[in-house]
């Protein structure tokens, strides 16, 4: 494929690096075991924790984001555990595998896919749960298959309301370091995380956040473990060192990364995410398309999933898109498959990004012939308008 | 500044260079007097000529392109001597300056800074030169400062229906690797080119393009030259050396910018330009204002000067854009300043680079408080569809 | 810490990435459902075998080395099942302890630390076992804390003497790229690689090679798993997908340092590395000390251990090298630790890279107090002048 | 050429270039009008002029060091002009031609390529001018082809003593940023460098500083000057920009290596320098060859010339060593072709890169039947450890 230009990568993850996270990350390897390597280990672990926002530990494997989810499993629960999954797409779906080939009892409540977990099913299945045989229940924050997040610290609010002992783990993969996350403030016991997302980085790095509490239940967890086990690699993060050799260039990323976002601040990051998903449902509303996201609070700020009209077929419309206008649109998965796109906004991305996004949608639209209803690129920028700050111009450029 | 994700580098030169030419720029230095080395200069200078349609010798400086209007005059000319001019802009004035602290004698044919150069007063000029003292006849391709392309072809007509002796020198700076040009077949005596336009490098190198004539009249050129002088350089070049320290790391890029333009193909190159040059100029009909090029013969297709609605600051809306959506537009110059902007739309770019380029100058226009009378944007986006070579997917993506 | 010229990462891995590697990795991320990251998946995959040299599958994980421990572990054995390791040194420890937090009983054939697993010993155990209990054999090709290496043909002749049916397992995470190694001729069931070595990549990324015979046992295994299921891999390889996100950048550099290893050659590789050992052992004879290693047939091509004198603290010396010289040297471990360091020379390297290396060795010792018995420089110099083959110069340079 | 491990880059000049000075060069392009920019610009003005040791203005050009030598003259002399050079070797000479292909008288002090520009001598052609015919006394402090420095302040002195208006200007383009040298302090007028050697970037920037004296001159210089006019430059650089386009990404390496320098610290830099040039003299003299420099008090302490044994060709011996051990090294030039290869030792470097560089030589010469005395690569390390300020290793390694 010829790229004339920047290929526009707009698949909710991996997203745009910036090049000043590729150039870091090209820089030689060094020994893991020096002492310029631990000033790496601890500020990257440091500053992380404020991405989490949490006080306590945050570790980092050289994996991608399942490996994750796995690892948040393996070192909480003992094989025969009864846990609680909500069904919010694809990716819970997922996670629900893992779980199951762990020979976990997974109790899956339903759900439509349009909106996300209902806090007051889990209080209902919780309160029903007489004998505490729930040892977790698992959430996913932002799903990415269909672009809805879920109400975490009203999950934990439900919890904490039945009085249950389980453990939260929320899978952050695609909302965090785009939206507002709080593993402390909202109660969360682990928190899964990856780097080719929010955190603008390649894929190749994942993240458990850990409450004491898990901590604590990872002393009497009885899967078999070794790689992902935590005990193991928070002794060695304490100087700023890893059990096994980490994937050093990914974590020179991470430090770029994070330099970035504190940069930019946390609170203008998000309000710049929510301000693209903002004009993002402008524009489809404009083409006379539906969000498969159908309660507003639910919205996901990182990306956005959309049905096409009836009978057309998603896939042959991010064909189009991406042969005539070099841009990578996300696919629905599984039962999704076909009828949906979705378009990732998250990361290192900006507004005239956002519109030269937008206005290959639409142009793909056309091609495809599904002419849009009306104009989602201006849609868009009335949207980006309303919501802009205006810079008003200091000085006059020479 | 911060940048969340790229900033839009639209002013008309230098470009966004690709990132391909970035990493190959940041390749180790090698020793200029190494076969290996030999083999770079070889292969540069080799595929530069197809660029410039030539198969005579092309020489490449470590200079700005001001300075290949430099080595253009002093390799060809003796102080005192009479050349014709034809006033198109700023960049031509420029020229003519540099002319005139070398002491030659400049005729400047008027313009109106709204149209190329005339060949017909060109024509009238030569016709009147008896003593057939203009030594050389001297235009610029495509104006940067005002987006107006000359008929280099027809000047060239000119002077031979004259049967004038007069070298024809050619500044392609803002149009070599953009536009269709043709040194042999123009019969252009010396063409002056940079790296930082349609050859998508960095600044940092310039180019002649010689013909034999100016070769010969090099034999009896009397300024004083050495940085310049095209006869040590042509002797290295032989065996793919420099006669001094060649910038090394400016050739990988430009090795790599040669690779990406031949795997486009030229004519493909060609024709992106053009359709990006009319999709601008639709939007900017759309929005109701003016670009500064008349004569849809001579519209340039790499850049676009646009004037303001009368007595509105064209800086003012440049620094709210660059202030707001971090894009980057060209100033007016000389007598143009704060009247007018200019679109870059050349080199590394695409549709989608293009639609968001057009929706920063649409909301800024709408921050500066010129409302568009029409959507530019979407009048692009129809330009852009009606021109595009449809791609039928073959294969549904999965 | 300054660094005046380029640090010498001289510990045995991770290794000195070619700048061309850490160019690709630079590259932006793609889509990975993309035909344009496919074409990358199967490039990799494929030659990778060559590496191997197996015609059957390999699998490549986001991880460090001891993930593909693990991976090999859980996709073959079941929880209780007896398995045969040798001790070598350090890394056949943590590799049996990886065993062990699986919950498989272990006989560990004991070892000196200064030879390799022995072929013998092997046999006989296997000749005890006439229930046939053992499920694996496992071997560390190249012991990383001794620079010894085991003769793993040899291993596979006394098992196939015993008509044994146990797995073979091989750990070739130092010698993979380095060595000459065979996973097919030799009859290895599983073979345990990383990146970081002979690679010449970044750590990162870890791999498993797998025999038809593995491939169907891992129908039986009965461990739970998920992130190291070869089953789901070999699935999305066969198009060159992976079945969760893979590590894109780091396999953008995994397709060039192939391609500097097979422009090269591989035997020349082998060969390189075979001088570069023999040159560091002379450098070490000269000075008086002695190497880990005590039989030549055993000898590592990939790194060297020494002993200090008695008394002397390794890790003072190593110290006083890094801060002096800014060269890191492998550590003693475990029960070596203090008493040896570790040289590597492996990966992206070369004759005068060596004698720089050894030169800061050499001072090293001196400024400890160490005076060497003779100028190991020299000597190696006179090793690697012994064994270059005299390249005769074809033209004289200019 | 297949390189394994990194090529050894000793010419002298152009250098290795820091791998954190080519990362910064493969930013993106700025627009060269931009705030941002100007920040870059006045940074780098800034910052340039401690390294020459001046109050005054540096200028940078984008050009080779042979352009900055042309402006130099081009700037502060007429047509005619009588100016004394003296004689030291290749440079000297080349930079002659440039003075005399624009048509300026030379006197050209004749010396013997062993020894520096003679102090007393010019002192005795300055008494003799009595109508102050010589406008300027050209110099070059650290003649490349020899490795012989002359000594500035000593020049400055005898002009001064003859109370002699000339100007002084000296070229210290492989010396600048490896040795002490001090613009303001010994009285020069126009001093010249370039970006490759000790700035420790790839070529393609050159300097002029610029004494107040320097400047008065330009404003009755009659040569004709437009690229290299100082004053359109310096009107430029008050706020950070440059009159034409500058070498952006160049420009980005030399802010990156300007901190590398100042984070070392000028002191330690030059002292780097020494020290590694005293330890290749001993390597030379151990090998029982000649340095071309004669004098203890005229060494070069970034490079060094090495005479070969009658009758044996440098050329071969270069080639031979290129090719077995992938090290470039610098040939004879003019009438030391053949006769002379020089090392050079400057910019980016350490102990250990050196001892590695002294090593290809030693074998090199072995390969080429022309054995060494004694080693010289012992004799560097005992030098390099007579001079080394021993660390004390502060805290033991993990």
């Amino acid at each position: 494929m010829i790229h004339t230009g920047r290929h526009f990568l707009q698949v909710p993850g991996p997203t745009n690096v910036p090049d000043r996270v590729l150039r870091a990350m090209a820089s030689p390897v060094i020994d893991h075991r020096s002492s310029e390597f631990a000033e790496l280990g601890l500020s990257v672990l440091e500053r992380l924790r404020a991405v989490f926002k949490t006080a306590g530990p945050v570790v980092i494997y050289p994996s991608s984001g399942t490996g994750a989810w796995e690892a948040a499993l393996v070192n909480t629960l003992s094989p025969g555990d009864r846990i609680l999954m909500c069904e919010t797409g694809h990716f819970s779906q997922m996670w629900r595998q893992v779980a199951m080939k762990f020979g976990l009892e997974v109790d899956y409540l339903p759900g439509t896919w349009r909106s996300g977990a209902d806090p007051e099913a889990v209080a209902e299945r919780l309160a029903f749960d007489r004998e505490r045989a729930y040892k977790a229940v698992l959430i996913v924050h932002n799903e990415t298959s269909t672009g809805v997040t879920s109400r975490v610290a009203e999950i934990r609010a439900a919890m904490t309301g039945s009085n249950h002992p389980a453990l939260l783990m929320v899978d952050t993969i695609s909302s965090l370091g785009s939206m507002d996350y709080r593993h402390d403030e909202w109660g969360v016991d682990v928190t899964i995380a990856g780097s080719q997302k929010g955190l603008m980085l390649p894929p190749g790095l994942a993240m458990n956040a850990i409450s004491q509490k898990a901590l604590a239940a990872s002393g009497h967890a009885r899967f078999h473990r070794s790689y992902w086990d935590w005990h193991e690699m928070l002794k060695s993060n304490t100087h700023g060192f890893f059990p096994y050799t980490p994937a050093t260039n990914l974590l020179y990323g991470l430090r770029e990364a994070l330099s970035i976002l504190f940069e930019e601040g946390l609170p203008n990051v998000f309000r710049r995410h929510d301000r693209h998903g903002q004009a993002t449902r402008a524009a489809v509303k404009a083409w006379g398309l539906e969000t498969v996201c159908t309660n507003a609070h639910e919205y996901s700020s990182s990306l956005t999933a959309v049905f096409m009209p009836e009978g057309r077929d998603a896939d042959r419309l991010r064909q189009i898109i991406v042969e005539n206008f070099d841009m990578s649109l996300g696919a629905g998965l599984s039962k999704l498959a076909g009828r949906v796109f979705r378009i990732g906004h998250l990361g290192s991305f900006n507004d005239l990004t956002l519109a030269g996004a937008l206005s290959g949608i639409e142009m793909g639209l056309r091609l495809a012939g599904i002419p849009p209803k009306d104009s989602g690129v201006t849609a868009a920028l009335n949207s980006l308008l309303s919501t802009c700050e205006q810079v008003t111009p200091s000085a006059p450029l020479k």
